[in-house]
Parts: C-alpha cells; structure tokens; sequence
C-alpha cells in the first residue's frame, strides 16, 4: 500500500480508477470508468460513497460527456452536456455535493462558451481535476482545525463512513483523527457499523486500521452503553447536507447519537467542508429523505434476516437539529452557535 | 399453524420439544431434548432465548437430571442433581429466571426429602409444569396490565424479543400488543431489528406479523428518527434482570432507546415479570454484564462485514437507570416511582 493509504479514486488523466466499496473490507478492486453512464450507475448503487467523493466523480463524469459531445456548434455541445449533467444529477437525490460539483462544471463551460469547443473540453477537465485537488486540501484544513477541538489520549466515536474513503484524501470526520496519529497523539476511536449498509464496519473500522489507529467496532445500539462508561470525549460525523439554520442530514442514526452525545454531555461536531452547507435550504424540514431498498434491512448480507414480506422503513438519512451539534468543523474554521448568522459569515468570509 | 401461534417451548410429558430460534425466520424447526446437557447447550447457544423460556427449559434441564439421577439414597441423589442444577446455572450468567427456575427446583427436592425419591421424582416433573404453566398465566396479566396503558390506534416501539417466543405464550412486552389486537384495536408495532443477532428482526418481526398484527421493521439507529416523527407513543421493552432500585438490564440497545424517549416525552415501559426483579441485587452497577463473541458483530449474516482481526466491544446487555423509566409492567399490577418503595411492596403482595 503506498503512503497515501486505500484511495477511493485515483484519476489517470483520461479515466477514473474507481474502488468497489460496496465489496469492502474483504475484497479491493479498482475498475476504469471512461463514460458518463458508469459513473451514474458507480453512484446510484453505492460503488462510490460520500458526498465529496461522489462530487468528484460527478465531475469527472460531467467531463466524459463533454468529452464526447459534439462538436460542431456551442448549442448542440450544450444541449447535449446540459442534458447529460441533469442526468447525473438524478443518481442521488440528497448528495448536494453532486449538485454543486455539476453547478460548478456547468458554469465553467457557459463562461468559455465563446472558446472553441476543444478549448472548452480541455478547460472541463483542468476543472474536474481541481475539484478533486483542492477536496484534498479541504479535508486536511478540516483536520487542521478539528485538531484544535482535541488533545492527546482522546476517545471518540464515529457514525458511517465520512472518511477518506468518502473524499479525495483525509476524509472529513477522520480528518483530525489522521493529523492527531500523525502527530503522535494517542487516539481512540469508536466506530458504529452504521446499519444497514455497515460503511462503519466495512469502510471506517478498515481504513482506520490500515492507519494504525486504535479502532473499535460497535453495533449502533451500543454508542449509549460506550459514552456511558466515559470513554467517549467527541463525536464527529460527517454530513451530507447542512440547512441554512444548522440542520444537518447525515447518515441515518446520527439524530440519535446528538441526542445521547447531549444527555451525556458530550460534544457532537459535524465536519462540513462548506460546499455541504446549502444556504438555499432554510431548515431541516426542506431536505428530502430518501427511502431506499427494504431488501438492505431484511437480506443485508447475502442472508435472509426478517420474515418474507415484512413492512420495512428504511431512509437512508435523518436530520440532527442545529440545537444538539456543538460546533461545525469546516475549512475555513470551525462555526459555533448562533449557526444561522455564523455560517452565512464563515460561507461569504 | 395452531390457534396458540408459534411456541418456543413444546412439553409432551417426557421430552422437551424446542424450536431452534437461531433458524428463524428462515426454517421452524423443532428438536426433542431429554438430557441436561442438551438443554444446557441450547441456553447457552441461544437455541432458546429470551428470560422466562430460559428458566422454563432449565426447569425441565432440571427433572432431566433428576431423572437419570441415583435412587439409591437422598444423599446420592441430592449430591448429583444439586452439581447438575450449578451446571445449568453456569449456561449464561445474567439471566436471574435461569437462577430463580433453578432455586425452585431445589427447593421442592429439599422440601420432599422426607419421601420416597421416585416420588421426588415425580414432584420435580410436576413442579417443572407448573412453571411452564404460571408463565403463560404471568404473561396473559401482564398483557391485562400494559393494555391499560393503551388505547387503540396506538403506535407502539420495542426491542429485541421479549414475545411469546421468548416465554410460554404471549411474551411480556408483547402481550399487551396481543391482548389489544385480540380485543381489536389498531395497533402499529416498530421492531428494532436489534443487532447484532438481530432478535426483531428474525423473531419479533415474525411472530406478530403471524398474528396478523401491523409490524414494520426498522434498523436500531432509526428508531430516534421514527420517535421524531411522532409515530410512538409509547415504547415497551422486556428485560433481563431488574435491580431492587429499578435499575434495568436488558438487551443492549435499550439504554439508548430510553434517553431518546426521554428526549422525545415518550413513556418508556419495561414488561417485567415479578420473578425478573432481583431484590439482592442493590443496582444496576451490581448487574454483571456478559461479553460475547465478536463473531456476532464481525460475521453476523454468512458474510464478513469487518475487518480480519478489528477489535469489537460486544457487551450483550446494558443498563437503563430507574430515571429513564415510566414504570413497570408486571403480573401483579403496574409500578410507578419511587420503585425502590414501590417494586418492594408489589414483589411482597
């Protein structure tokens, strides 16, 4: 393994080595994705998870469209990556990354529109790729700044995966536990399985173990019995959108851990790179929730684990309530309450 | 299937027939005990499960070996079987049903000592039978109590199984589930899956859906979301062990499940059957709590979901404090605070 640790994608200058997630931890397998088509389907079924990784594979997927429209006018080109970039934007309806990534590529091409189109082609792609390069920069500065929130010898527990398989490098959550392993600090981490989809004990538990870094896999319903021994000093999740006012939709289980993180007097930070926050959603109450396949929760793992048939409710995420999050952890600084007014100055800083 | 629904526990005079709940809800399917060790392999491999069916095969574990016990004289006699009962009793160390079973059992032996010990013999078998019979009895007044608590329409949360799989009939947190729909009340029932040998899902899940009763299945870390949105009003658990104080072992999740609806100004009842609450034990810090295998975490549904080799934190229960509870649900009536009072006086009825 090289020192960069397991990459979820790796960019060879004309296709995306994409990491099969979905068959981690017991199997590592890259494969080339080239069209726009495999990196709607690589994030519709999860090959590719977290919202800053989905952003830059949306935008290596938005450059394989421009790279294959035609040619023969602006209007024809745009008609065609316009509509190509709608279609990515349909493969996960809650993953803002993907949006502002798709947002992002679009602008660049309208405000080339009076360069030749090859000339366009060429600006697309420099633009994926600094999508991806500067999420790497993202991730450390919130690791730089969550480390300010910690000291050696802390214990803290962790929901999904808002790791670096989730982002270009670091992650967002483990961020600060990577820098304060580097620096030497003793760390240890808690990881949820995070049900139904296990990214905690298949993703988190294995990346931070490929670290070196103390790590212990719980079942979701333990976080209680874990913080009530006293070894928990912070939570720290990731997010997958953040609302105006600090509402935040993570991954499903994550309102209940603000509301045991509060009754044990815990604090419970959100790292958000700033794209993740969307000034256009007031609240929590206007983030869709998805439903996702019943079949996650009754034949998880290959084996049948609940009656045929039976009711299932099943969303993929839930919406914590500015009120329970002590602080968010962002690349331009960490925004305490009153999060309405702080967010908006730390978004425009 | 027979009017009675799906029993754990089938007695036909002179062998146990026990239902393989590890199967469920895959495959029912029934295997004939006859000897201690058979029913001491099924405790302690969880082949039956829950606290009163636990203390029920022990009963019977316990006339097997008196059974095959020597008649030549009472000594002889007493020496083997009280080594027998210690063994039973070493099959899972929590459940203090296994313990109560086991005194009552020695107690009718030592009580009868004075007679013939095919007589002995025969008042093992009997006393065995009844503790079958009363807990069906137990469980019908504990279903009369918790309905009402209820009214119809209600939505009701539980974990883990504390139904009638789980005991001679009706379960204890499922029976006033049972009596509202027998009565016919709607009734909207959440089962926590309950990871991670996933109870709910494979038998809560299974056995009210067989009644015909209104089940949706969620994973664990839902049920804040589910709370949220103002769909239970009320939650209702089993347990393991109640201390003299209130204090609460149960399945591990339950601690979690408490401050939620503590959270969420949702009445948080626990079904106990009188011979669950242990006077001699002060405190929930005097319950001991068994750890198991990480396997159950690591490997649970045929497939690997972790890491080779990841440190997992398995602890089979928790302990909810007396606070988090609204009250007890028991045979003998309904107790409210202060429990440590109150439980005194309803135990000694």
């Amino acid at each position: 393994m090289s020192k960069t640790g397991l990459l979820s994608l790796i960019w060879d200058g004309e296709s995306l080595n994409m990491l099969d997630q979905r068959l981690l931890p017991s199997e590592i397998k890259y494969s080339k994705k080239t069209t726009v088509q495999e990196i709607w389907e690589s994030i519709r079924t999860l090959e590719v998870r977290g919202a800053p990784a989905i952003g830059i594979a949306a935008a290596y997927g938005f450059y394989f469209a421009a790279r294959e429209a035609p040619d023969t006018d602006f209007e024809s080109f745009w008609k065609y990556l316009k509509e190509k970039s709608d279609y990515l934007a349909s493969s996960r309806p809650t993953a803002v990354n993907l949006f502002w990534a798709l947002e992002r590529m679009e602008k660049k091409v309208l405000e080339s529109k009076h360069l030749p189109i090859s000339e366009i082609k060429r600006l697309v792609k420099e633009e994926a790729e600094a999508i991806h390069r500067e999420d790497e920069e993202i991730c450390r500065k919130i690791g730089e700044y969550g480390l300010t929130l910690l000291r050696d010898g802390v214990g803290i527990l962790t929901h999904c995966n808002a790791g670096q398989l989730a982002t270009a490098r670091y992650g967002t959550a483990t961020a600060p536990i990577y820098l304060a392993h580097e620096k030497g600090w003793k760390v240890r981490v808690f990881a949820d399985e995070t049900r139904p989809v296990n990214q905690g004990s298949r993703l988190t538990a294995l990346e931070l173990m490929q670290a070196g870094i103390d790590v212990t896999l719980i079942c979701d319903n333990m976080a209680a019995m874990v913080m009530s021994k006293g070894w928990v000093d912070a939570v720290i999740v990731g997010c997958d959108r953040v609302a105006a006012n600090g509402d935040t939709a993570n991954k499903i289980g994550t309102l209940g851990l603000s509301i045991l993180a509060k009754y044990y007097g815990i604090p419970f930070y959100v790292a958000a790179p700033t794209p993740t926050i969307d000034l256009e959603t007031k609240t929590g109450k206007d983030i869709p929730i998805e439903q996702r396949n019943p079949e996650e929760v009754t034949c998880s793992f290959g084996r049948k684990t609940a009656p045929e048939g039976v009711k299932v409710y099943n969303p993929a995420f839930d919406v914590t309530p500015a009120e329970n999050i002590t602080a968010f952890i962002t690349e331009k600084g960490i925004i305490y309450p009153p999060f309405e007014e702080n967010i908006r100055n730390v978004i425009n800083r």
